[in-house]
């Protein structure tokens, strides 16, 4: 049994966080901060959560903290660079959930979040949280930045392949759409239901900052550099992200279908679709799952991966705790057992 | 440990119980019936449910089922008729999901289903099975009447009402909203996305199958007459039912907010709010709670009861799953804890 | 042809007054207002109307309406107090969809808006804006008030008994569900399409600011007092409202469906449907019509009312031009033609 | 004033054609047929259309179609190619929203529809109805074949670029996204709201019919062969599709926002968005728009062109209506300029 607490989960991804700690077997929520919220019931903000977690938002002072196992960060980019470094000096593992410690280089950092990286002196700590790629690294790790959503969905699709050496490395596109809680419980104009609904539309033409955290992934799996092109996409729904990635084989007779079910045989959240199938985004619903399948296009060597995930689940909140039991020593799935709320 | 079998889980009430039981730590799935579908995985069906339950669909006869503690159909109205009496007389507990027994008079059932009752003589020793209302029944239950989507709802609802007095008993109007999986996983033109979305209406205006089940538990809880209107109205949603009750009060200066907490109080599944409140269906999706929130309209003696729950699980799935648990002794509310699944 | 302007046309109501507006045959639009976005092309704002408003928006000074026959307020409550007077004393006519005119009673107006009425001194000038009650007056009128979209939707569906004296003037229960649309164009979570979609609940439990509204318009229709009830609900699509309205008939055999059929033969925005159908709201969707059908509850005197409108148009927009076209003596239907966009 | 017929008018194309031509000034509606449903009024079939067609269905007997001056095939495959060759022998203009006339070679027709083409002979006579492509021939076409939803939308993105040889013809790839509305109205469990709604994947991994189709006008465009990746996916939402493509720029320094300007500089119905703009396709629901806009990736060579219309409108519908104007020397946009119904 460890004590937890959570920065700032007054957000959707917050939200999904205490779902499914509230439902952990092995932890005790500790400590909800907010600074605004500080007082309220966490069940008056998200009555979904009356009688499951009977908790008060408390200010986010350190000293809030100081008990706590493990503290999750479900806050905006800045945030954990201010925090984080207090409590690991103190022995508290962090697990955060924002950009903060996403890339390795703070340049970089700097250059796609418009200012500068509050904490570089501790990126060499921060451990990228893709159970897929760094399990090891994880299970030692004392901060972990959890992938985003859109690099999760997009960065299984593509691992494979990459680690064959099976497709050419500077040909990669990425079509992705995501469910509008992508966008946060912000209010803004262009979340409400009026302009989402019945609606579809690109975003982010110029430049997404998962640009580089993708690519980032993608030539870590590579062993070299990766051309990405990579175009988001706003789907009038709550959850789901669905990427379609088109690739260029470098040898268009191997048999991908045995390479995917091979490469995720022993993964418990990556589910390779039979051939043929095409996954779809409610199959995965509230689950920490990401599902696969392949597709050959008419008359082109092309090979096109669409990978599914719940951005909450296994793009954030999921991940955070698959993440937290592989630091622990849990079970790697527990607590993530359900199975998708359909229809 | 116990062993079930499901008739008919080709649905989407079937695919929620199959949801439910496979998280069930004392629940064997131990066959799956549908007689179009023998033969293929139930995964290929609900993608939802790959990894989760690796069943395949078998005939629907009775000798597959022999095995089985309890057997839940999920089947349309007239199969539970013929099959449930022979698994009852070979010692089977029967939980059925569809109306078969739900009403005590088969003359009533034969009027509004329109074909005669095919099994009157297994009325008697059917429970209809709101634990609010029947629980001890149900412990000793072998045939379970699970109810309807809308009486549940409702009923819970004004349960507490009339059980006082508090209200006219013939004078109760329930306007009724439901999302479309009540109308099933059917391919009708009724049900499709584009007939369905971005529109609103009422449907049944002149009467609905549900009204006499209502009246029927109405005047069980009133000991006497009760006269009802129900109209039932389509939500563009995919699950929740949103019932507003308006009630016509005996005393107007009643505390009737004390009323239903004192009355629901040790309840695990009806969960009373504050006043001023107003449940929502979200906050209850994908779990078995019944919310209830009161209002008193402006200028007017009435009282406003609002009602949600989610019609596949309160109203259905998650019900028959309660009634299993007090049946065959587990704690009530085993496999039916997880919170809510928001946004 | 006449030249309008619009004060505060960036919200929904305004977009659709546009819409209308710049497809009718009289209309020539020549300014709009927006003090936040002056400068700004109308178009740049709503992506819709590219290539069909070429205006940008001017600040609402009152020079720039100077030349307007007619001038339109699609403003928050309260704006028209401060500048419709100053229009009108120049001889321009004020068409104001915002509530600031509904009410005849000061004070009544002051109670459930929060803040003193702002100019009550033209009160007796201002004509409430329902052609179906208030025709002859309105076609004489300089200051029209157009009527709320709930109080359209439901007035229209009890005006034909009230003027009949058909049923009891104190026991109308108005159960009504509008789109999100209605809560306008503004950030703030509750709008939000996470929060909106796959979900329903009531709200204003405790009193709704169209109450006085409907109440003043069905006493008229009555000659008397009328007690009622009215309940709203959020709705998970963008336009649309149904009202679900109960009655009491004092002569439970009177033929209805006969009744409204008479009433409104020769309304042009108002269709009774044949009996036993269900109006959907997605049939009057971008339309000025209200479709109106009954029903009648088993085993019960009542008599029900189903009524949709759609909330931007016959509860707004067009609603405002209908009145503009009878204040003008253009026909009546004029630029309100188009058939519902279905699906 | 021309006299039109409709052949098979119960689906969504039809019911948006009948839309499109009750308000269009030049035409009247003579005859609407239907197998299953003669005798039944069309506003029975569609109360949006109750007060504006109030014709009934007719059996689909050439006679009935005889004094008709065009006829209109809102049909599945294979229809148009029975019923056509009659028409147009007496001297009936015919314009074929479906498939039947698309595609210049039977023999690929044969193979990706699945059975003999039923009508060469006619195919010479056949023009492919893309204005934007073939406006001349389409202005003396006896037989049009109105293109494809996808079709249209891809088409409008590449023409200027494959016209004006700036893009490596054999490397683009077409990632598009459909509502549901293009699946038709038929009964069929893939396009219930409670499996649609929430919910995004792609589909026809193995070939969509639509890609012969395309290649064939890009391969017009360009001159030569051209190599096209085109992967659907279908979207929760009633109407719109958007296309997201992938090109290669021969050079990468090329104006390709005032390319795209002047291309479409005199096209009613294309509308290029300025630089750094995102179409969405709600800002052309109802309406017969394409409109486009352009994005260039992030370290990458590529260019995306982002490409939207109403499937129902100006994929299938609105462009047969604006063909139609072009062989009967109406106004181009004629009974096509309303706003985009928005929200």
């Amino acid at each position: 049994m460890i004590s937890v607490g959570i920065v700032g989960a007054t957000g959707y991804t917050g939200v999904e966080l205490l779902r499914l700690l509230a439902g952990h077997p092995q932890v005790e929520i500790a400590a909800v901060t907010s600074r605004a919220d500080a007082g309220t019931p966490v069940a008056d903000f998200f009555p979904s959560l009356r009688g499951r977690v009977d908790l008060s938002f408390v200010g986010p002072a350190i000293q809030e903290l100081a008990h706590c196992d493990v503290v999750f960060f479900a806050t905006p980019h800045g945030v954990a660079h201010s925090l984080a470094g207090a409590l690991l000096e103190q022995g508290t593992r962090v697990i955060d959930l924002s950009a903060d410690f996403r890339l390795r280089d703070a340049e970089v950092w700097a250059q796609w979040y418009g200012q500068p990286h509050g904490a570089p002196q501790w990126l060499e700590e921060a451990v990228y949280g893709l159970p897929e790629l760094n399990r090891e690294a994880i299970r030692s790790a004392r901060l972990l930045a959890v992938p985003g959503c859109y690099p999760t969905a997009i960065s299984l699709g593509v691992l494979p392949l990459l680690e064959a050496r099976a497709i050419d490395p500077v040909d990669i596109i990425a079509d992705a759409k995501s469910g509008v809680s992508g966008a946060g419980r912000k209010a803004q104009i262009g979340s409400l239901y009026a302009e989402v609904a019945e609606n579809f539309r690109a975003y982010a033409g110029g430049g997404h900052r998962h640009w580089p955290e993708i690519r980032q992934t993608l030539e870590q799996a590579a062993g070299g550099s990766v051309g990405l092109v990579f175009q988001p996409h706003l789907v009038p729904m709550i959850r789901g992200i669905h990427a379609t990635i088109y690739t260029q084989p470098l040898d268009a007779e191997m048999d991908f279908q045995a390479l995917f079910e091979a490469f995720y045989r022993d993964e418990p959240f990556v589910d390779v679709l039979p051939a043929g199938a095409h996954p779809e985004t409610a199959s995965v619903r509230g689950t920490n799952l990401c599902r696969i399948a392949l597709a050959r296009p008419v008359e082109s060597g092309r090979l096109i991966v669409l990978s599914v995930i719940d951005n909450l689940v296994k793009g954030a909140a999921g991940q955070a705790v698959q993440g937290m039991n592989l630091m622990c020593g849990f079970p790697e799935d527990q607590g993530l057992v359900g199975a998708a709320v359909f229809p």
